[in-house]
């Protein structure tokens, strides 16, 4: 009996092209990540990825290492994660560049989901008598986009959820206290991931209970200065001595339902925003809020770092699109103590919300999870 | 600067002694669990393993092999991952066999933690002009013999503890539906596991809710048909239609506080074994029984599978040596869903109970967490 293997066209210089793409993820919004890789039989000539908005695309970047370096692209290959642009934007159309350079084979991961675009760059370099090839690690292409196509298809941020809980699912004991489930190094990891978002969302209680900062604390060349927003149903007073209101008030971001004008007023005054929202069947429309910070505030990544509530409701809604979990080697026991994902009903198993492990791995003491939704790629 | 560099001393042919070793695993007792090999230069002479009391130590196994071989042993190496012994027990010295052997070198994963032993035989073999080196792969092979030295020193079982929950750490819905968390290959997995030990111990709401037949329902060569052990404060029925008091009464303990005649009577008349107990403080004395377990009925290795209060006590009284926990990727997202461990108060984070991750994998679409715990090699 013969066995038909799948051939999931997988490269090394693929693979090369997608960790230089993830060097530009979050700073390339409204573009998204792409890395670039040319090569030559087995050696590689250049190698490029879209560092942000505005400067050059991938391809063009790796064309432009590779002749710095005195190569000669005529019949080379070009490996790219995202399906080469043939439009004129802030840059011009990668295509021409590649034909340009005589670049004889054009390997794509995964063609671009723009309904602009679809099909464009591939079948132009197609119809000038470039060999294109299509799919080329195209699952891990297609997880490089999908904050890309969440901003198109959704208007909306993608949104991470971090959380960091025990072995049995507890972000906190019954009274609150939460320093540290988590090692130094996971928290490391969670600053880093801090310094690519442009909102950091956290719940009522996480801001009245920890007073927190949110700023990312890490030494790096390049990173962001995030909003604080802050989903909750009571407001603090202006002259109350949270960080974030005396601190970072032009970053912080209340996101709440009370209408208490002379608080709403005092806080403002401060620089704080504010944008009110109402409650239907109990709950607020969390789409509709973090499209507000989407299309009024240029927020395409929120990072939502709990507590459990929030968590959950994310969840339900379908907003949490990658999450974060890390596992501390701990057990608390108590079933006082918070969960890190909380008030939902579920009467079967089967009616739980379902994802799929991408990666996981120890950092330092803890076990780090990473999923999206199932099915979601 | 210069770094001085931990030597961790680790061996390709001492790492397969110690999957050698695992081979046994389960059906040593007694005696723990040791795998041999034996080199000369790069090349393997021969290998074994303890297969099950009174049957070849796993220096003997290896001996033989490499005889069987036609190798002449003379000048060779032998790679074993616990001291070897120098006393007649069911079978000769080890010792004995590897003078006479003439095998030149020894090297040695950890020495025998026996009081009568400790020392024994690594100092024999130096005193006859055999080198000796001590300590190749020294935790693994110290974790290959967790097993024995508990029994050792502590008179009790070697207690594995079982448990499937989602991602937000339940391991059932508020009415208890809980299946199926984990995944077909998971359950495989702890089959296997059931496989090797002499009795699965769960609590009474498991055993009246889920009515289970706890065999190991694999197909394998050796396996054995453990006990099951049911902690609870009722007894059922003596005809009542439970699975494990109708077939396999043998089989089936109750350890409980209840003391109904009658009741016990009945039971025992079918064949059911009754330990009965008191509560001291609200609690049964868990040490207590599962040391009777293994006093009177040869029970060197327990498999809890649950549920979370059962967990939260053995955790509670150290008597959790091992824990597989199988996360599923799920999140139910319910407070009143069962916890994977329930019944504690923890004030603060760090009066949490702390352990080691030893190892992590993928099981199909779930994740399995091997812990012990902290500090406990």
């Amino acid at each position: 009996m013969t066995h038909i293997l799948e051939n999931p066209k997988n490269s090394k210089f693929m693979e090369l092209a997608i960790s230089l793409a993830k060097k530009g993820m979050g700073y390339t919004a409204p573009n998204p990540c792409v890395g670039a890789v040319i090569t030559k039989g087995n050696t590689i000539l250049g190698q490029g990825y879209h560092r942000r908005c505005g400067e050059d695309h991938a391809e063009v970047a790796a064309i432009k290492d590779a002749i710095s370096k005195g190569h000669d692209l005529k019949d080379s290959t070009l490996w790219v994660t995202l399906e080469p642009c043939n439009h004129y934007g802030k840059t011009p159309p990668c295509t021409h560049a590649i034909l340009k350079h005589n670049i004889k084979e054009v390997n794509i991961g995964t063609l671009d989901p723009n309904p602009n675009v679809k099909g464009g760059g591939a079948e132009f370099l197609k119809s000038k008598g470039v060999i294109v090839d299509i799919g080329f690690n195209e699952i891990q292409c297609k997880n490089l986009i999908r904050d890309f196509i969440t901003w198109h298809k959704k208007k909306r941020p993608y949104i991470f959820l971090k959380l960091a809980q025990s072995l049995d699912g507890k972000i906190a004991t019954e009274n609150g206290d939460s320093k540290w489930i988590s090692s130094q190094k996971s928290r490391e990891f969670v600053h880093n991931l801090r310094a690519k978002v442009d909102c950091i969302l956290i719940g009522g209680n996480t801001f009245f209970n920890d007073n927190p900062k949110l700023t990312p604390r890490i030494e790096a060349n390049e990173k962001k200065d995030p909003f604080a927003a802050i989903i909750t149903s009571r407001l603090p007073g202006s002259d109350s001595e949270y960080y974030l209101i005396n601190s970072r008030p032009k970053k912080t971001i209340f996101i709440t339902t009370e209408s208490d004008y002379e608080k709403i007023k005092g806080l403002q005054k401060k620089g704080v925003k504010i944008i009110h929202t109402e409650k239907k069947n109990g709950y607020i429309n969390l789409y509709q809020v973090l499209s507000k910070l989407f299309s009024d505030l240029n927020c395409y990544y929120i990072l939502c770092e709990g507590g459990g509530r929030l968590a959950q409701s994310l969840v339900k809604n379908k907003l949490a699109d990658e999450i974060f979990l890390f596992i501390a080697p701990i057990i608390l026991g108590d079933d006082r103590a918070k969960s890190s994902f909380s008030g939902n009903t579920v009467a079967k198993i089967k009616d739980g919300y379902k994802f799929d492990i991408i990666d996981y791995r120890k950092i330092d003491t803890d076990l780090l999870i990473h999923l999206i939704p199932k099915g979601d790629i």
